[in-house]
C-alpha cells in the first residue's frame, strides 16, 4: 500500500459488509480516521470490534470522503443522502453497476453531483459479511473508477488515491463503458454458467458420475447468492439484455449447425470461442504468456503437497498456476502445475528425478 | 494398478495418439504384450520409441483384445475392420460418443457384434499426440463402459478388467445413457463456454481489463481444439440438440425476466443454477463436502509456494484444492487454499502465526 498524499480522512464508510469493513481495515492500517455506519447493529458491532473504524463522534470535523458500500438496490438513495447531508465531502461507492445510481442522482437534480465519482473493486463477490473482511482484500485487484462528465478533478483524484493506497489497480472507464464491460466479463458468464448448472440439477441418476474438471470450472460461479446476483443483473438490465440477445442469435446458429450437420459453421463458432479465451489479459495484466502443464500424481494426505512444492521450488521454476483434481473413489490426486512454456521440460525432469509420477 | 486376471494379451491398439499410447504404456508396465497400429508413421514411430508396444509380428497369436483409439469420425469403420479381421478378439474403443458407432456396426449386420463393448475414459481431452502420453493418464479417472444388449458377459468382463488394471474407475452405462450424460456434463458446458468466450472476442478495447477469475473459469474449456470438438458434437447431435433446445427455452425466460424486471423469475433461474452446482459429485466421488477457503497473499517468486505448503502441511490440515490468482500488474499472487469446513479456522490461525497475510 502507498502512503496517502491528499487523503487524510476522516473517511465515512456507509455499509459494514465485506467490502466496507475490508476498506475500513485497510484505511485504519494506514492511520486514516474511519467512521462506520450500518443499518444492521450486528454488522456494525462486528466491524467496530474488528477495528475497521469507529462511530462518528457527536462533535466532529466533516468527512473528507464518503464511501457507500450498501446492497445494489439502495445505492442510489444512499448516495443522495451522502451528497445532501455532507456538503463538502467527495462521495464514491463500490457497487457493481454505475449508470443506474448516476441516473437516479441526476433525476434528483442535486447540486453536489460534481463531488460524486463511482467506483467498483473486482473483489470478494463469493463471500459476504464483515467477518470475511480483510485489509488485504483489494491488494492487486482491478478497481474501476468511473467519473461522470461533471465530476471535479479534485473528486476524481481523491478516489484514485483511495484505490491506490489500499493496494488496488485503478481502471478508469466511463460509467456506461463500465456497465457494458462487466455485463460481458461478469454478468453474462454468470448467467450462462447458471443455465448450464440448471441442466445438471435435472440430470438423471448416475449421469453426473461422468463429471470432469471442465463442467466444474464452467459452473463454479453459478454457486453465488441468487438474491445478490438478481439485484446486480436487474441493475444492469440494458447491457445484459443486449449481450443475451447476441448469445441467443449465436445459440440459434449453433443449434442449426449441429442439427443440420453443418460442420464448417460449427467449427467457426468453436474457433471464435478459442479467440475469446486468448483475448483475456494475462494473469499479470500483460499479454498472455505461453505456458506448459506438468501433471503429477500426489497421495491425498497432509504433507505431500508441501513435499511436491518444495521439490518444484528446488527446480528453480516459478509456478504460474495450480489445479488439484481429486480422483473419484481413490486416495490420490492429480496436481497440474502450470509453468512458463520453456520451463516445462526442466520441471518434468527435475520432479521425475525425485521419484514423482508425472506426465504432460 | 491391479494385477490382470483374465487379461493376458496380446492387446492390439489401433491409433497411437494420446489415449492409445498412454494405454500401451500402462499395459506394458503390467507386462502385457501390446501391438500398435497407426495410419501416421510418425505417431507410430514415436509410440514405439516410448515403449508403448511393438509392431505385430508376421506370425503371431491372435489378439485377445483390440482397443480402437482413432478420431471420432473414423471409429465406426475401424471397429468394423477389427471385428471382421479378428474373429476371436473382444473389441472396444475409447471414443467420446457411443451410440453412433454402434448404429454403424448394426447397419453393417456383423455377426461379431456381441464381441464389441464400448468404452470412454474421462481423460486427456486438452492435449493430444503420443508425446503427451503417460502410463498414469487413466489413474483414478472415471471410464465409462457401455455394453449393448447383445454384448457377451466375457467381452464386458474383459473390458471392465482393462479399465481396472490401468487404474481407472469403471462407470457402467448403456450407450444411449452415456451419450445423454456426456451431452450434459461435457458437450453442453463446452458449447456454452464457447458462446461466452465468443462475446469476449468482440469486446471493445479496455473492457477485458475487468476480467476476474470467474470469466477465466467459465471459458477455460473453450480453448479446446475446434476440429476435434466439431467431430465430438456432430457425433452426439441428437442429445446435444435436445439440451441446447432446453437452454434456448431457459434463455428466452431469462431474457424476459431481465428485460421486464421480473425479479422473482430471475432469482428462480439463478437458484436452479445453485442447485446444479450442488448436484455434481464430490471430488472424491462421494457426496459434496462442505469446504472453507483461506486466501493467502504470496510473493510471486520461486520457493514461496513451497514455503506456504510446508507451513500448511505443518498445520496438519489436508488441502482439498488450490487456486492461484495472480494480480494484474504486481508481483504478488493470491492463493486460495480449499480445506474441509471445520479446518478453516485452524489453518488460518496457523498460517497467520507464521507471518502469512491471510483472509477468508
Amino acid at each position: 500500500m502507498a502512503e496517502p498524499a491528499g487523503l487524510r480522512g476522516p473517511v465515512l464508510i456507509v455499509g459494514a459488509g465485506l467490502l466496507g469493513t475490508s476498506l475500513g481495515l485497510a484505511l485504519r492500517h494506514l492511520g486514516i480516521p474511519v467512521w462506520l455506519r450500518d443499518v444492521s447493529p450486528e454488522n456494525l458491532r462486528t466491524a467496530l470490534g474488528l477495528g475497521a473504524g469507529q462511530l462518528a463522534p457527536d462533535i466532529a470535523p466533516p468527512p473528507q470522503l464518503i464511501v457507500v458500500a450498501v446492497p445494489p438496490d439502495v445505492i442510489g438513495e444512499t448516495l443522495r443522502w451522502a451528497l445532501t447531508h455532507h456538503q463538502k465531502a467527495v462521495v464514491t461507492d463500490v457497487g457493481s453497476i454505475k449508470t443506474g445510481p448516476l441516473e437516479q442522482l441526476r433525476a434528483y437534480g442535486l447540486a453536489g453531483l460534481a463531488r460524486y465519482v463511482g467506483g467498483h473493486p473486482m473483489a470478494g463477490s463469493e463471500r459476504s459479511g464483515p467477518l470475511a473482511a480483510s485489509a488485504a482484500l483489494f491488494d492487486g485487484r482491478p478497481w474501476a473508477v468511473t467519473p461522470h462528465q461533471d465530476s471535479t478533478a479534485v473528486a476524481v483524484d481523491l478516489v484514485l488515491e483511495l484505490v491506490s493506497v489500499v493496494g488496488a489497480t485503478p481502471v478508469r472507464l466511463s460509467p456506461d463503458e463500465h456497465d457494458r464491460a462487466v455485463a460481458r466479463t461478469s454478468h453474462l458468464p454468470h448467467l450462462l454458467a447458471s443455465l448450464v448448472a440448471g441442466r445438471l440439477a435435472e440430470a438423471p441418476p448416475g449421469h453426473l458420475a461422468l463429471s470432469g474438471q471442465g463442467v466444474r470450472d464452467v459452473t463454479r460461479v453459478a454457486a453465488g447468492d441468487p438474491e445478490l446476483w438478481q439485484q446486480i443483473v436487474t441493475g444492469n438490465a440494458p447491457a445484459v439484455v443486449h449481450l443475451l440477445g447476441e448469445v441467443r442469435d449465436q445459440l440459434d446458429a449453433l443449434i442449426a449447425a449441429v442439427s443440420k450437420g453443418r460442420r464448417k459453421e460449427l467449427t467457426e463458432i468453436l474457433a471464435q470461442g478459442v479467440a475469446g479465451t486468448l483475448a483475456i489479459p494475462g494473469k499479470h495484466g500483460g499479454p498472455v504468456k505461453a505456458t506448459a502443464s506438468v501433471f503429477v500424481s500426489v497421495p491425498d494426505r497432509a504433507g505431500e503437497l508441501a513435499r511436491l512444492f518444495a521439490d518444484a521450488g528446488d527446480s528453480g521454476v516459478n509456478i504460474e498456476d495450480v489445479r488439484i483434481d481429486h480422483d473419484p473413489g481413490r486416495p490420490t490426486g492429480l496436481v497440474e502445475l502450470v509453468v512458463a512454456a520453456d520451463s516445462g521440460e526442466h520441471l518434468l525432469a527435475s520432479l521425475e528425478s525425485r521419484g514423482w509420477v508425472t506426465h504432460r
